[in-house]
């Protein structure tokens, strides 16, 4: 075991919590191009948007230029129950990789969601709540947005009503039963409860469902229910702020060892947990006080940022939200049974579409078996088992640390642990006995994506 | 939200995390009586009991006078990996309760293994390793204590087999396919490696086997591999030994506030849980230092203290291993199929049968309905799935804070939070659908069981 004087694990006292947001779209200079109405294709105006989210949010949405917002007491009383959440040093895979490298990861598993979605989940029920709204809706695909705004929900006693992609409802039933366990109503998408779920039943009377069709149908539910709002887990501005609380607490806990990252790496589906990670190092850098190589790493089965257009698009498959420019594959492209079901996604965060078209960050994609290949490697070693989502960012930590070795460099490299794999063991059951699939999309098959995009 | 001045969570530094384990039986007058050899019916030896666990682990396991044992600096090391385990003030329990109770838990449910099994699997699976065995077997039932096993086996680079009840095996895949990720070999029990095995597939072709049966197979397929030996998850004084960490830790930390415990509250199966917590605490009652009301809290369909006998019996359906004095439903005693599969053993740890016997501490039995109803009520406003061992401890916690509430008392209460329910899912939703079985058993059940006993 190498000389620790750092800990494993480093925690922040309560009071060394950070107590506002930071907004990374302050301190850039190119902003991210605003969201466009479907139907008029003019920028989305406060009022417009606040038929669907809850006012406060809305101003958060399109706030560009506040750096700070505090975060109410009542989130910060909810955040103590399950933050700070630990930075740890990963000794145990240094030495089993046999690298000079120092390797952290931000954990954000320890809680019953599982992952990072509760930050973003508690503070928008918390907005919704104090608006004097009665209930939400929002979708769910592999479950942890849902099951975290479920728990948000319950703790604040207001309603909420969760439409489920259908094959996850049936083929995931622990995470609509952990729902249930909070209260939440849980619907399969398609259903008969919403113009657009009959119309897709009627069309495609044997669909499994799909995110794109069950934000469309939660949307719905909420612009015609007296009292109900929607809310979206990741892409949005808003929810990056929330999730900014992730890299604002690494970088306190970093900073009182006097710890830089050289590389800071994350999973990027539709953008929440890599945002949230990067936020205040990202800040750094676009006002010139640091530099990191900061990664952002895809499914080679769902590559928007690596593979996908930077243009307008729609955000679900109804083409009933608004468009919003962002590295996608179109809104109709359908991937492939990944199991990180968090990364199925075919946009990408507004914000982070911006950074990466601008030169700040990379990408790389990387296939399945890779995946649990570090998942494994990293679960035996550090005793923890890792969502899929998250072990594509394990993956391409390991590779970096392995080129340490390879150069000599004792670099720091810092990456997202954003949840536990505890609801996922069916993949890791197909990962060991070899049955996973390392698709990939044909350029053909992007072009018949791409072919949908306005 | 009531005054705060404790905490949310109350950790320790890695600097004040305790370093020996407290052996309890140091400070008992009436120690618990020693194993008995099944053939000889005389005490076991030290060189009799070597044949099936480890020596350091047989030396801890006989010695009923050192009242503490370094941890070694390696066992140390893995536990700074998820220890110390948050020690949680229940605020929002409080508040929702409307009770002048202070509740406090031990969450021992934040490492993969998902419970506290870890604290004696890494402790038996080092002992192992120094003594340069090859690989160790055991059984699990629910899975709990082979996952706990095949993360800590993995950690040290050591063999395991795992004899996993049939039954659980088939229905859990989860919690097997975390063994698997881990490296572990599982074999569902019983099989056709052991001589017991075969005699049961064949007396029973239909069997989905018991805990019982897979001890007996683990133990014989021990003692029948060069350079392997057997462990064990619970009942043994080595493992309350180890697990005496979950009680010094959170003494430690309530010392740190000058928190006194009016009320210790644990579910008891093996009794690793609870001889754990209360370990530190029950040494100041014995010495007369401390006064504590001390509750084991058991399932209604597996009553061993409430309703059992206290004798000398098998640990084992086999009946190869060692008697114990302890109370016992019988070895034979085959408990209705209650999820909560960790409180699901005929017997009872020596000691802590000794200590219940000698009115040390209270015991009481709870149905499978009230543990659901309280662990649901404990997640919506905690934000943690509890599981279905650990909810008993805390549907006895709430009826003590709410008695607080009728007679204004002010007591303190601590409670176990030995683990996670994430794979109990279909246990809650049994819960839901009202399917859970609210079986106790019968005097004549009882009787049946009883009449196993030697």
């Amino acid at each position: 075991m190498k000389e620790n004087k750092v800990p494993y694990k480093i925690y922040l006292d309560e009071s060394e919590m950070p107590e506002k947001w930071y907004n990374v779209r302050s301190d850039m200079t190119i902003k991210p191009p605003p969201l466009i109405h479907p139907g008029t294709r003019q920028p989305m105006t406060a009022a417009e948007l606040e038929g669907v989210f809850c006012a406060e949010l809305v101003r958060q949405e399109l706030d560009d230029n506040t750096a700070y917002f505090a975060i109410p007491e009542e989130i910060l009383s909810f955040y103590k129950m399950y933050r700070p959440s630990p930075l740890v040093r990963a000794y145990c895979l240094e030495e089993k990789l046999d690298t000079p490298a120092k390797i952290y990861y931000k954990f954000e598993g320890n809680n019953t969601s599982g992952s990072h979605k509760l930050n973003s989940a508690i503070a928008q029920a918390y907005y919704a709540k104090k608006q004097g709204l009665v209930g939400l809706t929002t979708e769910t695909g592999a479950g942890q947005w849902g099951t975290a705004l479920s728990m948000a929900c319950s703790y604040l006693g207001i309603d909420l009503e969760v439409f489920m992609v259908k094959g996850s409802y049936e083929q995931k039933p622990y995470r609509r039963e952990v729902m249930r366990t909070f209260g939440a109503k849980v619907t399969p998408s398609p259903s008969d409860q919403t113009g657009i779920g009959q119309k897709m039943r009627a069309e495609f009377p044997n669909t499994s469902g799909s995110l794109g069709c069950a934000i469309s149908e939660a949307v719905e539910k909420a612009v015609t229910t007296e009292g109900y709002r929607y809310v979206l887990g990741s892409v949005l501005n808003q929810v990056l702020l929330h999730q900014s609380i992730i890299g604002l607490e690494t970088k306190a806990a970093l900073d009182k060892f006097d710890i830089r990252p050289d590389i800071i790496i994350g999973c990027a589906g539709g953008g929440s947990n890599l945002g949230g990670l990067i936020a205040p190092f990202m800040g750094e850098k676009l006002r010139g006080e640091g530099d990191y190589r900061i990664i952002a790493v895809e499914p080679a089965s769902c590559p928007s940022l690596t593979r996908g257009k930077f243009a307008y698009d729609f955000c679900d498959t109804g083409m009933i939200c608004p468009l919003a420019k962002m590295y996608t594959l179109g809104s109709a492209f359908i991937p492939s049974p990944n199991h990180a079901g968090g990364l199925r996604y075919h946009g990408m965060s507004t914000t982070l579409s911006q950074l990466y078209d601008d030169g700040h960050m990379e990408a790389v994609a990387i296939t399945q078996n890779e995946v649990f290949t570090a998942a494994v490697e990293f679960a035996r070693v550090e005793g923890l088992i890792p969502a899929p989502e998250s072990s594509h960012a394990i993956k391409v930590a390991i590779d970096e640390a392995k080129k340490c070795k390879e150069t000599g460099e004792a670099k720091t490299i810092l990456f997202g642990l954003s949840g536990t794999g505890y609801f996922d063991l069916g993949a890791y059951q197909q990962y060991h006995d070899e049955t996973l699939s390392d698709y990939i999309p044909s350029d053909e098959d992007l072009a018949k994506g791409f072919a949908n995009i306005p």
